[in-house]
């Protein structure tokens, strides 16, 4: 792989790239964590020939995660994780650096998703960085097993965790592998601010309601529900919290929202938000006691949230697409209802909005550029398995980012270090 | 007019009409103020053969004004304030309702636009509905004068009050004229919640930042600054506010913001909204002062606020597209700086979002129906004249909006009205 | 009166002067605006030679009104309003000043209330400081009439407002008189937010309850009660708001508040806060509705909104002191409820606090200063009648406030001037 | 012990006992969930004969804790963990309560409190409640050990569990410990919201500062310096938060705080809060930054935080006692700089407010009340050792804390929770 030419790439049109080093470099001044990472690695080389294959989403962001990867003297193979999210003129762009190649077409087929696969698994990777575990699962199904030398691989994806622990459960995980989506700073901005802001950009993008005085109803207080309440009642929302959870119900009211079952607030509600990563969480039940205009949104990742067929089978008075995103069930009768639901049930702030800012995509990414690095610092040392992102990246990634906001932090003294460690450490009285 | 035959209007395309009525549907889902009271002028019939001319934004949410009005019993004829927000579609829609004829195509020229005002006015309408006073200049200016029966006009923006009190201070505005957009249910909702969500939304559909954590520069803490501000907040930024009013400056920071010179702010900011109706406001030291990535937005009404001639001028890196609504200009150096100017510093939220929400308009349009109500129920009794909205339809207005939410509340008892009239009239001690 | 000898006073113990300079060093250091206007009048002495006569409360921020008078170069002659919250040794203190009599003891009984405003009224003031409107009403009621060459009262409550105007409206008020309580920057540090965290405060003292996770009913969305829902939704309470005014019902349900009539809060609820100015506002209907532990307070200047015989009336189970400010009415039967009124229904910040902090009466304080000063400037200029203060005055105490908390503002140049003196005078089309 | 007579007691004096149980039933209103608890008990008797020694401040939220043990069939010997803190009406309430019996007066010295330890010790108790592991260090520390068919143990302190931890290390514990302040719903109510709330409630009794408009910065953003953040902003002040951990820092910067280093800090804040558990947080060069009138206080556990002897060495102006809780020191100059601390630098919310409300103290106790349950429901299957409280406990405080306030929840359906265990136990993709 470390002698791939250019011409193996495989992109829409390599006359793009111009216009995708645009949308890249807009991207690059977004994401400064990423960029004083890729400065440090173009300076002490951490993976000086090693040949790293990615299977994620083809953006400008990931195009970043790449330019740090071969500025720290990787050479990487990229395929697309879905083509649908694949910027042909950004593919085209990182095809055209050097110790690159790039498979990734916008639109095309499963046949050729799986083609990508095999061609990167080809090249006998030693890292690998996946957002669904399909480079890793692949490598462990094939006969030849993993590479020589195999480092070890990162995973961005919840749903590529289960899978990989899932593996690991059974006995046949060979490799150590880092939960990239679990680290802290992660979690805080992708989880949390990432997703609390853009699945009411989408919202709004996709209806143009005023949110000031609208009542919202949240489902599930996670970290991600916790991130959206706080952003709903920031833009003057009410909001309504239901949740299975007697600790998390907890939390909720002591914040200050009105918690209760899902039945009562059904019939106060205008907006409902979904995000709790079980199914048919909204079901006739509950659209039956909803008020005319209702809109509903999910934002958690499958759309099984609310409950399409039941959403179907109530809609006696007719379905129709209102808006761009927008289709309206009708619930006949004496008052006839009309509830909105957005973009299909699917996940509502990549369905109608652009989905993460770069600034967000910045942390997660300098978490895989980190990972990547402690695979190769630790080469042969990590055992076989699912592993935490070190706590030493976490305070990396915050403390690039707090610079990177002009924000500067103290650090304890000798003497306050000897206190606090006697204190943990010692009994207090004799 | 009251004889105006369908075929008399001028639209793109008649063929549209059931794809407007889609949007006018949706619309009036999200108006129910507007609604009500269009049920309710069905019932009384307030304006039974009222020539009514009206010079507004030809979109789904006037539609819906223009429906009330027909429902009242008026004769509505419509023409285009600005040419580049008609909707094809709504435009034929309202010219196939019966009463109604409409004069507006979208993008069409000057000269169309001037023929139709003309149009309007040759109808000699009783009632003028303006939005930037051009129907009441115009009927003031003719050698006919006003119309016989002539009842009054309203007025929708800040603009055409400015220029219909010039009118009265030079003692030539021969009629009443209510300022519907100084009505406080009127500012409520399109000045302090209704740009205060949309600025930010349009900010975020041109740029897809990550607000939480930022710090956002805000000039003038005026009720549509204010408003922003507590979005801003409510997004999770810091907010700095600009201001030059020792009062405003102060309840700014009483609320918890931080105030500042504009020049200090220039260097801490990321993202500057101007919201003050003065020129200037960022100029050459400002913009020398602002670090890499700043963002630059105007709220204001003109686009005088951000000093574009001299930001040129300051661009010795050059100016380019980056995104859509984006222009960056790179201030070279030994570390150059890249400022990014959103909409060309054209009012942020109609030129980067959708503009207010529709129950925004539904507040505007329902002060717009009840005050031609007042002008046809005060037929020679209103003095010429600006006049503020009378109390009496801000209430309504708010009672209205109140029952749409499911909200009751309570009155006054006997009692209480009695000891709150002695309070308010008499001496306490004798 | 400018030859009143120290002698003259009549304080409770002269010898308690040094610890009444302590306090009052205490507050000045709270009150840097009155501060620096002292230390102007010292350099200008605007009330050279003139004799006031203070009638308000005799605590250390008023000795320090009282300090920038007599820097100004004013006689004071001071007496108590109320004899309940005079400080002795405040009293002893001024009393020791040159320039300055004093007539308050704590606890004197109502004869002596008259007399002291009697003997202050035979010094023949010029100017007059009301807290009540006493002195100004026993000046206009005696044979001799207002006092030669006087120059007008202020006026420091609501109360002295209404009185003074009833004997404007009956044409008998002969001099000027300044509506201090209404400058607005009055209004907005001692209705807003002094009694917004006052009124808390005093809750917190007399019952330590938790707010976080509380259902928190305010009752009134004036002025004060907005202050109060703000804070309490600070401190984690959710928020229900009853009103009677459907516009400032809508304010609060578009500021997120749950808004409903009284009767639906009553069971809800957990503390209760009157504060509308109307009587009743919670009688024997809601009390029955009230669950266990209910707390009950008012934050209106009289004791009549929470209907105390109807209370007593309802607890069939008894009445107890629980706490020393918390009263105990048992409603009872199969499971008892108990009430828990604050304050025997008094004005709970006040009566269970501190009552405003000294940085709010920096304000009112400041506006009296300048408010004397104007009344001196103005000698024989200004009408009969009450009126506003001056916006210069509210600009000056603005101005000085912001400069206390080390915050810069800019003004507008020229050229913004211009532009915004010809947009608000001038016609914008020809 | 079973047969303690209540003449065994100790007590101030046994005729307060009236005044106690007013007390305790106040307090019992409060702690809805305690009292739940002890409803249950009553009915199930988990604890039927077990002796249980408790060494706590004696208040009346303990009172409630000592009737649901009792109530459960509990023998409970009390002492007071604190003399300064006994309330002796309580004591006296207490020990007439059959099976209790009490040994406390308040303000007695260390050798009646070494003797009480000991009497307690003597009883041969089977289950130990410490505040400060002082039961459970003695009864290591005797020749005789532990005593036969000993339990275990809970600690309710942070400094209790590091001695106990230390002994563990040391290998020297041998019985289970539950850490009851390391609860879920403990940490929630009491670091959070409780020390939030009470910490500026100690504030502002001691000062009677308007918090709006100030700046307070609060040095450590853990659990709760995050809650007094919180309490902070929702008091209208601008918050500056310091903090050595970067990734604290950068949630503060996240949540929209300012962030920065003390030193900074120091010179921009009015109100300054340590929260770091650190000594020397606040020295010599930080208090030559403060401006005029700064107010230092400390809600640390230790009055370590503030430096109180290099204070006293800057204070070339003199201390003094301003107001009962005030001590002012001044820095003599041009312009003499006073520094206010407050409670000598002893934990503020303590010192100059009332402590925790009795909600918190609720969710405290029931965590006591269950874990001593689940030892004795454990006996013999619990291994020797410091021990989180069970999940099931935290759930079951949440749960009855919800029910308390009224609140319900729904519960996940058969297909929700085969869904969702599927989902977290099997590989998604085969």
């Amino acid at each position: 792989m470390s002698d791939s030419p250019l011409s193996s790439s495989s992109v829409a049109d390599p006359a793009l790239a111009d216009a995708g080093r645009d949308r890249i470099e807009w991207a690059d001044a977004q994401m400064p964590v990423l960029r004083s990472i890729r400065e440090r690695f173009a300076a002490t080389r951490p993976l000086e020939g090693i040949a790293v294959a990615a299977c994620l989403h083809v953006t400008a962001e990931t195009a970043n995660l790449v330019r740090a990867l071969l500025a720290g003297g990787a050479h990487v193979a990229l395929s697309a994780a879905n083509p649908l999210s694949t910027q042909d003129e950004v593919a085209a762009a990182i095809a055209a650096e050097a110790g690159a190649t790039v498979h990734a077409r916008r639109g095309e087929d499963m046949d050729a998703y799986v083609a990508h696969v095999r061609t990167l698994v080809e090249g006998e990777p030693q890292i690998t960085l996946d957002d669904g575990a399909d480079l890793l699962t692949v490598l462990h199904a094939r006969p030849a097993g993993l590479p020589a030398n195999f480092l070890g691989g990162t995973e961005e994806t919840t749903t590529g965790l289960v899978r990989l622990r899932g593996l690991q459960d059974s006995g046949r995980l060979n490799c150590p592998v880092l939960a990239v989506n679990e680290a802290r700073t992660e979690r805080l901005f992708n989880d949390h601010y990432g997703t609390g802001q853009s699945t009411l950009d989408g919202i709004l993008r996709a209806t143009n309601l005023l949110l000031a005085g609208r009542t919202v109803v949240i489902f599930g207080y996670g970290f991600t529900g916790k991130g959206i309440a706080l952003r709903a009642r920031g833009a003057g929302a009410q909001v309504i919290v239901c949740e299975v959870d007697p600790m998390r119900a907890l939390e909720a009211r002591m914040e200050g929202f009105q918690v209760m079952p899902a039945l009562d607030a059904a019939g106060r509600g205008e907006i409902f938000i979904t995000v709790t990563g079980a199914p048919g969480v909204l079901t006739t039940e509950h659209f039956l006691q909803m008020t005319d205009g209702a809109v509903l949104a999910n934002a958690g990742h499958f759309d099984v949230e609310i409950d399409l067929p039941a959403l179907d089978a109530v809609a006696t008075g007719g379905v129709r697409e209102v808006l761009p995103l927008v289709t309206q069930y009708e619930i006949a009768g004496e008052t006839p209802r009309r509830l909105n639901l957005l973009a299909q049930g699917r996940v509502v702030n990549l369905a109608a909005g652009q989905g993460h800012p770069a600034a967000v995509m910045d942390m997660s990414f300098a978490n895989q550029a980190l990972a990547a690095e402690h695979l190769a610092q630790g080469a042969g040392t990590l055992s076989a398995g699912v592993h935490p992102v070190p706590d030493a990246i976490d305070r990396e990634v915050a403390t690039l980012k707090l610079r990177s906001l002009g924000v500067r932090i103290d650090t304890l003294n000798t003497e306050q270090e000897q206190y606090l460690h006697h204190w943990t450490q010692a009994p207090v009285r004799p």
